[in-house]
């Protein structure tokens, strides 16, 4: 899917969406070209510091010398606003929960802590808070965090919809470990754990707003022990990234541009489950942009991808694993589809809004 | 004011709020009892693990002995949802710095690190956004902490209140620090910061909800700097507490509660600028349990409370700090205040909503 053919991603000749814009349009919120711009506009020129600078979903802290820490914090900041509540496959205190633990490991550190914010419309039956700390729990146990800290406002209502709940991670970075969008190395390969866009499909179907009936369940889960039996058995992994809101696509511009390289992609080797491609079809998404909560993106060294994919088969989470593409040096930091085809096709950054509040 | 006359704050005999309501209302938002109890049986119940179960805002986090880490992480998070964006003496943005540097403070940590999580209501001027990120900034400056990573999410108009942030803090506890509101002791001073209550009667003017014109401003501040130096002054300090939502009343209520003792204040003693009292006594509201957002609590030695106050006293932030009262040895863990009458009343935990929406 390209929402704009017209507009190049190379920043000088790319009509910013934000300048056309007084006020905030859901596309701001789409975690696409609109939101990068609006972050970066808003508060990334406000809160400059060499942490936020490094533009990935983590914070990689640096401490202060004096204090008696050693090794490096990641910390990572998620709202999660998604509608509805419940859905096939999660629940919006598990997205909560692995959402952030997934952005903490993508850092290649292991998440520790979490801390959760609730903002709850007035009227919200006290058995769906319950239902949903249940949940919250029950997925923190799963990826071995502890929940530390919390807080709970209420607003009146319609003032919010049902719950917000905001979450940060706080893990630790071992001394060895240096892993970032900004990584990537032609000669590269670019591994995903799994098949696309079942987040994004599931959470429409259970809107309502697919006209046909659907088994999809979200692919919703912490991936952070994957990730560590990965870095065990492949210890030069460059770049891990979720692709979440703005889907593989989105992902893979914001990693091409922080390492300054372009990425190549095989379409016959990216997993996509008949029943996602069937109900993407149907509706017109292009599912390299549809969100993802439990899959990652790995790109590694050529030579170690064979043993990454071996283990990563090993694991539930990882049984659809594919390399999907590699890493080449090309000045236009482009990321490429090799169409089935045989054609070549440009895949820009996600520029609007598709799906909103499935995240 | 004590708004349940009959009710005892004893819990055995407490009609619990939650149990009463099936659906949330304003009051679960409170930051008083109803606030209380529904973490406790909401979120306390499933989240449970022991730095949780402390109950302090903060979360002295232990970390795993195989890590490098030495000390103690600081650990707090707050979602913000005050209307209006703007108001005497701040604003949202300012309130969410301030509000979260200040919780981590008050562990004696010394806070680094701040995310922010942006939830904002689609049709918001993106200058209103600018203004709030430029005044986070600007906080986060004053109080020598770095804003390392934020999210942005929008919601439909309608769906959110123009917006909310939720900003959660770390720092870093040094080894020799042991300071909850588990620690006050029979014989500690209680000492105040400064005058009561004027955040919540700012705000409630800057909506307009006041029927006579008054300049009072909010005293929303960072007061990490000055807590510093009355540590460096008064060793022993054994609890810091800010008064936030549910007031005086409330976090000393808390705090009776933790450490197992009753706590005596002298009315006489407790600074309240005359035009705060004055708007308290025509809107029927008591100061006690009215949000600060710029005053700490500080118990400690009575032997260490003239030193404490003489820091205090040099600070600009510290000018008004007054020793309001002692913590006394007995069984009902009360609250109670020696009036200018001469009478005793007991102040119990605020046990509604007073004022929605002020942070």
């Amino acid at each position: 899917m390209n929402e704009n053919p017209s507009v190049s991603f190379n920043g000088s000749s790319c009509p910013l969406p934000l300048k056309h814009n007084k006020n905030i349009v859901i596309g701001h919120g789409s975690g696409g070209l609109m939101t990068h711009d609006l972050i970066q506009e808003v508060f990334q020129s406000q809160f400059r510091n060499p942490t936020l600078d490094t533009l990935n979903d983590f914070a990689k802290t640096v401490l202060p010398a004096k204090s008696f820490l050693k090794g490096h914090l990641s910390i990572s900041t998620d709202a999660h606003i998604i509608s509805p509540l419940f859905f096939p496959g999660g629940d919006i205190g598990r997205l909560a929960i692995a959402g952030t633990v997934n952005d903490v490991a993508m850092s290649g550190g292991i998440p520790l802590f979490i801390t959760a914010a609730f903002i709850i419309e007035e009227g919200l039956p006290i058995d769906t808070l319950k239902r949903v700390a249940i949940s919250m729990q029950q997925t923190a146990e799963e990826a071995e965090v502890q929940i530390v800290a919390g807080d709970t406002k209420v607003v009146e209502k319609g003032k919010a919809d049902k719950l917000f709940i905001s979450t940060t991670g706080i893990g630790w970075i071992p001394q060895d470990v240096n892993i970032g969008g900004e990584f990537a190395c032609p000669g590269d390969a670019v591994i995903i754990s799994g098949s696309l866009a079942d987040h994004g499909i599931a959470v429409l179907a259970a809107r309502g707003q697919l006209n046909f009936s659907t088994t999809i369940q979200s692919d919703v889960a912490t991936l952070n022990r994957v990730i560590r039996k990965v870095l065990k058995a492949t210890p030069n992994v460059h770049v891990l990234r979720d692709p979440t809101r703005g889907g593989l696509g989105t992902s893979l511009n914001e990693i091409a541009q922080q390492s300054q390289v372009s990425i190549v992609l095989d379409e016959e080797h990216i997993p996509i489950k008949a029943e996602v491609r069937a109900a993407c079809e149907l509706l017109g998404f292009d599912p390299l942009y549809v969100a993802n909560e439990g899959k990652v993106i790995i790109i590694l060294p050529e030579s170690e991808s064979k043993q990454a994919l071996d283990t990563l088969h090993s694991d539930p989470l990882g049984v659809s694993a594919s390399k999907i593409g590699s890493v080449i040096s090309d000045p236009h930091h482009h990321v490429l589809l090799k169409t089935l085809i045989g054609g070549t096709r440009i895949i820009e950054m996600l520029s609007g809004e598709m799906l909103p509040r499935i995240c």
